[in-house]
């Protein structure tokens, strides 16, 4: 378990060749979202060019360079390996880079499923998806936290989660409330600087260091605790994990994020429509603890704006609760919603 | 993932000073249901009586003797380290035991969290909780086995799933049908003589660890496949490995083990009606693959002939379904379902 006060970093991000590729999402997060500055993106394909130039809507800049030399004027304290290399080993000239940098102290930072550290023994490396040795048992005791905890689920996975959750959070604080983000999957822990890959934990563990994450998080006395869902209750393979993070979390309600997909889970199984998700969500986070449905985060990607408002409006009117896309248009609507919600407690006997 | 077809082992079981304690549970369940033979129990305390004698209920008999040296004239090829050791550290005296049967060639098996096979090495040890180094990712070729998967799960967990699944083989081969029983615990692993302890798994892969290990039960073209369930959907600690296996096992139907309890799960949570449980398991099984609870297995362990007749009449009128206690009288009501059972597919497209 990552401290929840993370040290301050100034991250060069290694995405040599393929900055612009969408398996760099780890960078594309940490720009849009991260805590910590980011200086320099490394990429020879790019150098001279600027990130807000080539990829808008990450929001924050930085230059591009071409050489870790160049990076090095900016002087960065930590490599974020942003994405997987090709074939799945890294390349002689990233670990040059990784050694040289390690060797000035430079903290290196993965994401990578390959751990780093046996790599570079002795130095400051930080491989995200490693998950704590010592993660105790879930205890019931993130049942009793303070602040409201709020869940993202989806109908799917990779379906925008993590990015609903982290808008909500900037809502939040726009809107003058303290919200802690709980991240569970490796960008989120990235743009955090803590957290837990829980997919990454032993399975009888998976409610216990989610229940430790939202207790780490309650320990400043946030207004709200928002956890990052991971996987889907319908998704074949992920399925463990997601109920996991829902019963060990202790949400007092939930996001449900949807798209206009009707592709299959994993080519395999259909996803469920929101109104099935809604209900089978309520009822399963009721065995431990009642987390009703508060409002839907559509992702709206490759509509237009007409079909994007139409099938959002559509989602609303068919489960009867506000629906928005926050990159689209505003988080607010279901900031408000999560508010709105009130705290939950354990469900009552019910006998035979 | 260890083979179906394993070795036959002649066992010595060491469970010394605590041979009928509960914790002694996976020693039981070897003499009751083992594949193998055990030549000899090691307890002092009861030494010169006979397993048969001490615990009618196991079925099956053996010498117990109060030296290893004793044990040793039965010619054991195995020796089953069966409970844990008071406070977590194996004594001086089990550890010296050990030493000496390894160094003689004899396989040390346990299925104690701690491993024991760095505590040997060199040495012929068989961890049981130890998952298998490589376990793939969920594909969904487990949703294409020829034979009929019949799954256990429960109201709470520790209420006898694994009894069920193994009291159903049984009633099977007296039925002269073949019947593949697919071990996920440690107990169920040292029974079958392979398997995997699905809740050692990183939580990534407990989908792909439940398929495997019914493609390897296919691959002797059983009649029924029968799963042992782990845990239970409302179980806060363990509901993510439950609902891991229910998806990754792909099961044509399933069993839900019940008993009269009205104990809260870890003390918190109640735990939900047989009706309740018998709907959410069949809409969360559905998400991947539809499958029916088809009967009911209900423990009445603590309620006497009559008090168990009416609670088992009870459930079943309330379900309506064939519900049986398998222990107290057959599992053949429950294996008659099992038959009856269609084999399912994957769910259709449903659109928004």
């Amino acid at each position: 378990m990552m401290p929840a006060q993370a040290p301050e970093r100034r991250y060069a991000i290694l995405a040599e060749g393929r900055f612009l590729d969408t398996n760099a999402k780890t960078a594309h997060g940490l720009l849009r979202y991260g805590k910590d500055e980011v200086v320099a993106v490394m990429d020879s394909s790019l150098a001279g060019k600027r990130v807000l130039e080539v990829m808008p809507s990450l929001r924050r800049d930085a230059p591009i360079v071409g050489t870790f030399e160049e990076a090095l004027s900016y002087s960065p304290t930590a490599i974020l390996v942003g994405l997987a290399p090709p074939g799945g080993r890294l390349p002689e000239e990233w670990m040059e880079t990784l050694r040289m940098a390690a060797n000035m102290g430079i903290e290196l930072i993965s994401g990578l499923h390959q751990r780093l550290a046996p790599l570079f023994p002795g130095k400051n490396v930080w491989d995200v998806r490693r998950p704590p040795l010592e993660i105790p048992l879930f205890s019931g005791a993130a049942l009793d936290v303070a602040p409201k905890v709020a869940l993202t689920v989806g109908t799917s996975s990779a379906i925008g989660k993590m990015t609903a959750t982290l808008e909500i959070e900037r809502a939040a604080k726009e809107a003058g409330l303290s919200a802690g983000f709980v991240a569970t999957g490796q960008t989120g822990i990235i743009i955090a600087g803590w957290g837990v890959c829980v997919d990454a934990v032993v399975s009888d563990f998976i409610a216990g260091a989610a229940e430790q994450l939202v207790l780490r998080a309650a320990e400043t006395s946030p207004d709200l605790i928002l956890v990052e869902g991971q996987g889907s209750l319908g998704h074949p393979a992920y399925s463990g994990v997601t109920l996991g993070l829902l019963h060990g979390s202790c949400p007092d309600c939930l996001i449900l994020c949807c798209d206009a997909s009707d592709e299959k889970i994993m080519n395999l199984v259909p996803r469920p429509t929101p109104a099935r998700a809604v209900r089978l969500y309520e009822e399963v986070a009721a065995l431990v603890k009642p987390a009703p449905v508060v409002a839907v985060s559509v992702n709206t990607r490759g509509l237009d704006d007409a079909e994007a408002e139409k099938f959002i409006a559509r989602v609303s009117d068919e489960i009867g609760l506000p629906a928005a896309d926050p990159l689209r248009g505003s988080a607010a609507p279901i900031l408000e919603a999560v508010i709105g919600a009130s705290k939950t407690g354990v469900p009552v006997e019910r006998g035979l």
